[in-house]
């Protein structure tokens, strides 16, 4: 085992640190936008025409490949940083490449050129999180067109990108497990209505409703394989799991950082509130969970990077992580006081952003579901 | 031993719901303040002009004079309702009943009789929590006048009052705790500033920086003996602290009923929620928990109510009510699901608003710092 | 509401410490029973003996008739006080009294007239806990006697009284839910095999497999209605929880006793280490947890005596308060430190002893399966 | 990163569980000598005489040198596997080898070679565990000899051993930091009492009072420099807390296989109670914490291996790891139900043994103390 990040990591990672430093937004561009809920646009147009916008696309559409545990450590180098990331792009572009036609792999790769958000990912619906037997959106072939009908919900950053993955199902066809397919839907197309619901934080980006009323799309927007959508879903679970780990646990630290320095700054009683042991006891159990969550979620990125699949271990990652993550959220809002409850701190924004992580990309009740089955198996095959 | 409420109490909950309910102002005009961080002035004109609005006051000014525990109902009924309660005004009406004279008596039964919030409470400081030898704020006599310097942090309810009751230092004097006064300064004279600090919930009732340049005030307007104003206020605690326990309970209540009830109707995998386990255990831990802290709640007001002090049990109160109440409030916005985090449900609010219950009146840590000594010198006590 | 006991109640309780103190059985008598995992007979003669014995039972068969709150704080008391305690015997006089036969009542007088334990409870079988489904033990009826086959298991007592009520199914009868019946089986008859099982605490009692092959008894056995047995048990259950989380609240509060007592007089660094903040976390949590569950566990007793249902309650309170119990037992230990990992220490062996409190009598698990549907029902009865 | 572990450590842990598979000693040795708190002696011996024996010892010594992090691996496997381990006598030789004179380094080695314990350490006394000013122990020369008096307390081993390396402090020396020195003490000679004191878990190794009266040693039995004890002691700790961490986590893992497959097995309601919610999360927990601790501690001890100081990282990997272990000893007595309360099941046992990890070596509580400081020390270097 060897548990050093190489020198090329280190080095990715400070230049994103003197990037964000020198990219000419500053706390204030940031603050304004989660106040208001706006998408940071100009941010992401900056950062999509750095080299860091191109991680993950590989060399041909003139990115720069990256294994999963690098862009691992890049997507939580930005939360720590307080900056909105690359996750849901990363997701995006993993998605295509890993299913998606070659025309579609270098439309993304165009997109991404021109500083835009490739696309939102239209899977759930009101009725169906994880239950396949609830999705209701269908795909209809009329006259060589597919005209999409239903209604996604929670769908992020429907507002502002143009394309939705969107996920149908053919209720011919059973079980609904092999009935999904998934098919790339403009948003800016007749019959597409988009109404933002109200985020209690991860305020930058949208989450939205996304009505299709007869949207007309093409064969050819077809991604991947018919009827494999639920399949494809699982993969882009395993990989979107850890990058929502990343990301709490990358927040999380950006918290620590401000509480542990405010408790050796706070003084009362006439020391600084950090030689008290009950503020020690939080400094201490945050830490160990901040180190143990690292290499956890590190281990799990590399045996992605060994080509295991990570069906079980993207789920007790983003179970445990995001758990011990908003535990130290709310650890810090404690140690900050009455201005930990105050939108002057980190530490609650932090508290109210990480609090999704716990819901989106599959509950801690779906994880459980999800792991526990197989783990179970696992078991049972090896005691016979 | 009897654990029923009287009739009374139960007709008084039923009337203040039937009052509520009747009174003109529905859910939209509370979430409107809430979002827009308004006071709402004419609800709270509308209650005090209710037999509500005069609970805790003697006869002889017009009111009604209720036992302590029934008071801890009411507030926790409005919590439960949703509605801004009567803590603060409860809580002012009990320190000037206590400490003040005749005529201060007088003036703050007048101001609720006019419907307005009598004043704020001006204890913490910058630098000065619960830590009394880090205040600053002084009282300087000139000229047969009283001039106040100093600024005031995290007041509750500063910019929707008129005067704030303000603890003053007179570093002449030692120890500290003995060196503290009350004074009643009017927040509309010259020299007050006050700047609203940005909450992350409770969002109704403001928070203030309060700064006091030289303001101008009588001699009358000392509250109770000079250099008592730290006893007072620790009387003053006990109240305080049983109150944010029972709103704390009231809320978790109402993001409970919230999430028991969409645990019935909410349909996942065929079956409404509720049928599943993870969520069973949920609803059982938080059920219990309400049953747990009602009992321990209403016991320690009763306790008071037969004069004995609450130096220790009001800390452990809140202490464990507030904590639990926070739990439930997690447990609810996960039952909740991806509405959980988003400002249409209820529990997301409750989640956000209590939050501030276990900082304000008292920190968990200062609480564990208050019970703890007088807990292990009774146990000293007791076995020499 | 009225938080106060009883002068009756209080000196009940203190008769109870007098007894237990001039009862002539000291520390070294149960110490020594604990470790040799032997059945102190002597004590429960002489218990049985003390207006303490007949606690419980109605008047005419000479005993004192007591409100079950009161039985709960006895009950509590006991195992405050370290001593065994009358809990099984409480159920056996509750079982019968509700249940049996005019002959079957005046047999259990007599036998603690006599100082002996009245009976076992046989219940549980190896694959049946809660799930009738799986009960497989049988009473068939030949040439006018019963006879009894089967295999009961993790039953308490079996080793140290001479009957046992025996739950049997008739696998004629459909739902298992009608088919139970319960039979007062002898232990001492041919047929029976008991082998004890080696408890990890809760040494003085025995925990016995008991093996029933064609052991023969009478009609007049029958206890109570014939396929009734379920619904009684389920009454029993109703009682037995509740004085589970009595014993379990009373051995927590001896463990916290002796700990709080050490924190006083245990000096590190300096100083008793009671003046730690991290002792002194503990100890408050420790008493606002004993606090709230005295106010939730008497508060559902009362509710008994009322007459209402404590099929919900029973649960919720075993549940709450059992689990809060063996967290105050596992601070206890952690500061006795050394000495709390040794058998020298109460808390250690209230760490082991309050153990089974969270499986028998009905696993957390199984409680959250019981409560949480009726819960449920009531909400939804509620909103309709 | 390469979270691999090599091939020759797989090697390593596979040719262990052969040794012990083949050893001869089985299952009921070891639960014989639990129960009777005995010494497995015969299998220590067989054991010295294993190639696992000098596991740690140079090469010169004629044993095989391994990095930590394998050692870790190893002691893991033990308490993984029920048995044993060598956590002290790894720990004695490291002490030795960085510490000892070539005699004692030549003495340790041979003693090892013939299957004996080498020593138990004498560090804590009864008033002193982590605070070096109330150690009471002292060396005093007389005539060319050594004479220690004291009082030791919580000595592993030291009924089963004839040595002890002793801590002693000279009370001419301020501060107390400077004053310790460690000797190496025959516990056979004239002037030694032990005591053996009796423990709820880890019940075959001894943990023992010593009484040391005017015991009498040789200058030559000073180990290590004069007035240096205490930072030895330190670095001792470094490396025992690691240890201890990795055989709380292979503790947890055999209780964690053992309940895992009984929830496979065991039927309730119909179906293995694997398939209930309740028992899902209570695997899918256990196993994300065990998946987490693995790569916290392998880090840890890779660090070690890097030559970087484990002075704040031991603390937390103890602290963290042990309290986690704990959690999964728990669940697991949870999981297997009557029978978890039983000796019969594996995880009662782990259960009982666990509990001290979070005791000796350093209490978590001694564990805040001792990592809150340099951390909030590195953050205050950083910012200035």
């Amino acid at each position: 085992m060897d548990f050093k990040i190489t020198d090329e990591q280190e080095l990715l990672l400070e230049s994103l640190e003197e990037w964000i430093e020198g990219c000419g937004f500053d706390q204030r561009y940031f603050d304004e936008h989660w106040e208001q809920a706006q998408f940071p646009a100009e941010y992401y147009k900056a950062l999509f025409d750095s080299p860091f916008g191109k991680v993950g696309l590989p060399e041909q559409y003139g990115g720069t490949e990256l294994d999963f545990l690098t862009m691992v450590l890049l997507d939580e180098k930005f939360a720590e940083l307080g900056r909105p990331s690359l996750t849901t792009t990363m997701l995006n572009i993993e998605d295509i490449m890993m299913f998606g036609s070659e025309e579609q792999k270098k439309a993304i790769s165009d997109k991404v050129d021109e500083g835009r958000l490739p696309f939102a990912l239209g899977f759930t619906e009101p009725q169906a999180g994880s239950d396949s037997n609830a999705y209701a959106c269908t795909a209809t072939r009329k006259d060589g067109k597919v005209y999409i009908n239903g209604h996604k919900s929670f769908i992020t950053n429907a507002s502002d990108t143009d394309l939705m993955l969107t996920m149908t199902r053919d209720f011919s066809v059973e079980p609904a497990l092999n009935a999904m397919s998934l098919w790339m839907v403009p948003l800016n197309a007749p019959g597409v209505k988009i109404e933002p619901m109200h985020k209690i934080g991860q305020r930058m980006l949208s989450m939205c409703e996304v009505y299709l009323d007869n949207v007309e799309i093409e064969e050819k927007d077809l991604v991947g394989e018919e009827g494999k959508g639920f399949f494809m879903l699982m993969k882009n679970f395993e990989i979107e799991r850890v990058l929502i780990a990343a990301t709490a646990l990358g927040g999380a630290k950006r918290a620590y950082n401000e509480a542990v320095n405010y408790a050796n700054e706070r003084i009362q009683f006439g020391k600084p509130i950090g030689q008290f042991q009950l503020i020690q006891r939080m400094i201490v159990e945050m830490t160990a969970k901040i180190k143990a969550c690292e290499a956890f979620l590190y281990a799990t990125a590399w045996k992605y990077d060994q080509g295991e699949s990570l069906r079980i271990d993207s789920a007790l990652v983003k179970y445990l992580v995001t758990r011990l993550a908003n535990e130290i959220a709310d650890d810090c809002v404690q140690i900050m006081g009455g201005i930990g409850y105050t939108e002057d701190s980190i530490s609650s924004k932090v508290w109210r952003d990480l609090r999704t992580a716990r819901i989106g990309g599959g509950t801690d009740e779906i994880l459980i579901h999800a792991a526990s089955r197989p783990i179970l198996k696992e078991f049972a095959k090896k005691n016979h």
